[in-house]
């Protein structure tokens, strides 16, 4: 190796250690941590943050960078060499765009408006948000100013959560996708609804975690480089390749939650926990973008965990725990209930047929705000006509309709999206997949997922972030990402449960 | 606050910040850490370390700290901000004495070392310790020819564990001491000695744990800026004012031992949650030395848990828990047994009477390293010879003598006597407490111990690193760190236990 890339990289791991130090003191304070330990936390998280910044935007770095592009001009660019220095500069070129003021700025905003969004969820009152909201969007639009302008200014935001993702590719996406679901979702609506009160009775918690804590080990979540532990939500962070954890949470009133969004996390972690090693402590570990991401944990939560072949291995173990809980109630009746559609106000607990319609919704505010189309005062009155229109429902509040998601408070504008995308990758994926392993189900049936997970650690793990989401998705499956397959998956498993 | 002082702050604020990083990462390496998750640990922990140090070390440090000494000259030296600059000055002339290169190798020595001393422990085999050994011993050597020639050689290193202590000043207050407790033992072997089987049965891991809780609990140690977890040792460690945790381990063979310690690191965890707020992330925060320090640990664990006012009020509610076990014992015989004296070869299972003993020849060994008046390949005979001398006992393999202790593979030369001091300074301060607090015997035996804790934050808590441990003393009791009050609570003990 050149010597200005061992350099490169003794620095870019030093970044990597104090994020992941960050990482580390951030799921101690959601797990471990007194309760009056927070503000000295706080403090120290952000000096660790500062100083990752500063040794990642020094000077010399941009100067071995412009000398490794030289470097390496001739090289392969499908080399793990030239990939790092691709992704390096291009995070590199990415954080000296903005002053270091503007971070500091935007910390105070977003706290400021973190506490006034708890208020006003609390109180279900839109007004008390407002302000900070707007001054949110204008940093917003001066972030989006430090960058040369693109085809829309939304790329801007799109690119730091989805690289190389544009804004009109997106609505393409979705602008496709719409009409398709919206019909499903009448159909299903005109059909004969499902029972599901069995899966809202009282189930024993730790029985419960007990039963997730199997099938993710059954799915080859490795606990020798992981662990699992209760935190207030549920979350998966990477501390290295050989650390990898997961946290979950028992909500009384949805019990079950708790099992899919352990199958959930864990589809995240067995993504980190299966990068290339030799990636670690460079920019080409962890996964490579959101909607990648969540089109693992959405694919071992949905596609297998929530499948027909799948209940038909782990159902008999799950009702022999809970008996009186599932007395008389057959597989099939159990399957359907977990898969059960209704329009919903709270996105984080819709179902998949209706899930994306949360975030077409949310991606049109977002798009409507950053070019000033959409004034912030107007946001609950269309947050509630596009509800209506997308779900024919309207939230009773606006804590139930436009102040329920935490990410605008802190400037998390252009996030959403890759939810959605993650539930068309992973449809796309699992197309793919189902081709190379003709009998999936057959394995899954028998509770067996080895050579699912090694197909996954093989097309998409071991990447890491070494190629761009759609680059990633053209090299795997012949094509960017496209909404068919989604549609084909939601329509063929609802047409099997509606009778549609 | 002058200009100055306030970036001396913010800087020493982020290294403060930094270091307390690397003791969140390290408990929860040995807490909670997946097994292979040790390699990317160990490098997180020496970045954030290396950068600590580079930060502390900064030339603008020093002239920051030139400026300062200048500014705050006719200063009132009892104030917090002059204690501030002399403990930072102090700190940042040591720490800039020794190149970052011997740091460096010291690293890879002790590492190399610690691997070899588990192997020699678990063999019971010196000789795979000793070149190992040898070369730990040269670098200490070394490490004190960075510092200007003092009284004595070993000076340096004491200073380190114990600022301002002096090789002399030890070495008189162990000379005193020694015949004194030698005198103790012969007569206590020479009585008739007490039973204590009945502590060696099997006790519930769980009860015993809870009732180190509720013992704790009824100390002081405040949850709500705190927490103890299982570890394979018990330690107490600091991640601010506000969170200060402890660890516990239960050993079957030894299953009193978890209580006792739990008091011991509540003791340690008391201290640094009483250190006055405004120091936190100053040097100021924490206590002040290893020996004041281990007196408050000591005093909670022995001098209150080992006393029978402790007992009057804990052993109904502990025999309640414990029938079998404790049936037909009564609350004297109880009392006695957790008090038995029996010359050990294991230093961290010493009682009372003989742990000192067992310091002292540490103590002698390691100044006849560093003078090179003994060489490493005598020691285990060294070794030997001094545990008759002292204990009468004879070790039967390298394992149970010289090689036992952790410390020299790290280079921690030094710091042994700090924990026989912390013995004296408990005692100490105890007979001053015993002066101002006249009825502590009856608050003990009613569980109280409010007016206890208050003492100890008011006169020794509060002031953190503040005060150098002998000015501490003088000023709370009168007088430099002494022995007699430790031989006087000694013997008045040990008469009435064992009958002299």
């Amino acid at each position: 190796m050149s010597e200005k890339l061992q350099q490169l990289k003794e620095r870019l791991g030093e970044v990597s250690d104090l994020r992941r130090a960050v990482s580390i003191l951030s799921w101690d304070q959601q797990v471990n941590m007194p309760v009056q330990g927070n503000e000295a936390r706080g403090q120290q998280m952000a000096t660790l943050s500062k100083i990752a910044q500063e040794k990642f935007i020094a000077d010399e770095v941009g100067k071995l960078l412009d000398d490794l592009k030289q470097e390496y001009e001739g090289a392969d660019p499908e080399s793990d060499e030239a990939a790092m220095i691709r992704v390096a500069a291009r995070n590199y070129d990415k954080a000296r765009r903005v002053p270091p003021e503007f971070i500091q700025e935007q910390e105070i905003v977003s706290s400021k408006a973190f506490e006034a969004w708890v208020e006003a969820r609390s109180k279900s009152d839109f007004s008390i948000f407002r302000p900070h909201l707007e001054k949110v969007v204008e940093l917003v639009q001066k972030y989006i100013s430090f960058f040369p302008a693109g085809n829309h200014p939304y790329d801007t935001l799109l690119d730091d959560y989805e690289p190389g993702m544009k804004t009109e590719e997106v609505k393409a996406i979705f602008d496709s996708l719409r009409p398709k679901q919206v019909k499903l979702l009448k159909a299903i609506a005109a059909s004969k609804q499902v029972r599901s009160d069995f899966l809202f009775k009282k189930y024993n918690e730790k029985k419960l975690i007990d039963f997730g804590v199997d099938v993710v080990t059954k799915f080859g979540y490795d606990w020798n480089r992981g662990r699992q532990d209760k935190a207030p939500h549920p979350f998966e962070t990477t501390f290295s390749i050989n650390d990898v954890r997961i946290t979950t949470r028992f909500e009384a009133d949805n019990p079950l939650a708790t099992l899919f969004s352990t199958m959930h996390e864990a589809g995240h972690a067995m993504y980190e926990q299966g990068v290339n090693p030799a990636y670690e402590r460079t920019p080409l570990s962890s996964g490579t973008s959101l909607a990648v991401h969540e089109s693992q944990s959405r694919m071992w939560e949905n596609l297998v965990g929530r499948s027909l072949p799948f209940w038909e291995y782990f159902y008999p173990t799950f009702k022999s725990i809970f008996p009186a809980q599932l007395d008389g109630v057959s597989l099939k009746t159990f399957y359907k209930a977990i898969n059960r559609v209704q329009p919903s106000f709270i996105r984080v607990n819709a179902d998949e047929a209706t899930y994306n319609m949360h975030i077409m919704l949310r991606l049109e505010l977002e798009i409507g705000l950053v070019e000033g189309t959409i004034a912030v005062k107007d946001l609950p009155g269309i947050w509630n006509a596009k509800m209506e229109e997308y779900l024919g429902i309207t939230p009773p509040n606006d804590a139930r309709g436009v102040l329920q998601d935490i990410h605008w408070s802190g400037g998390a504008i252009g996030y959403f999206s890759t939810y959605a995308l993650g539930n068309l990758v992973s449809a796309q994926l699992w197309e793919k997949i189902r081709r190379d392993i003709r009998n999936l189900d057959d394995q899954i049936c028998k509770g067996d997922f080895t050579v699912l997970l090694g197909w996954l650690r093989k097309n998409i793990h071991q990447y890491g972030h070494k190629y761009e989401p759609q680059s990633l998705m053209q090299k795997v499956t012949g094509s960017k990402i496209t909404p068919e397959p989604y549609v084909r998956y939601l329509t063929k498993k609802y047409s099997d449960i509606y009778g549609l």
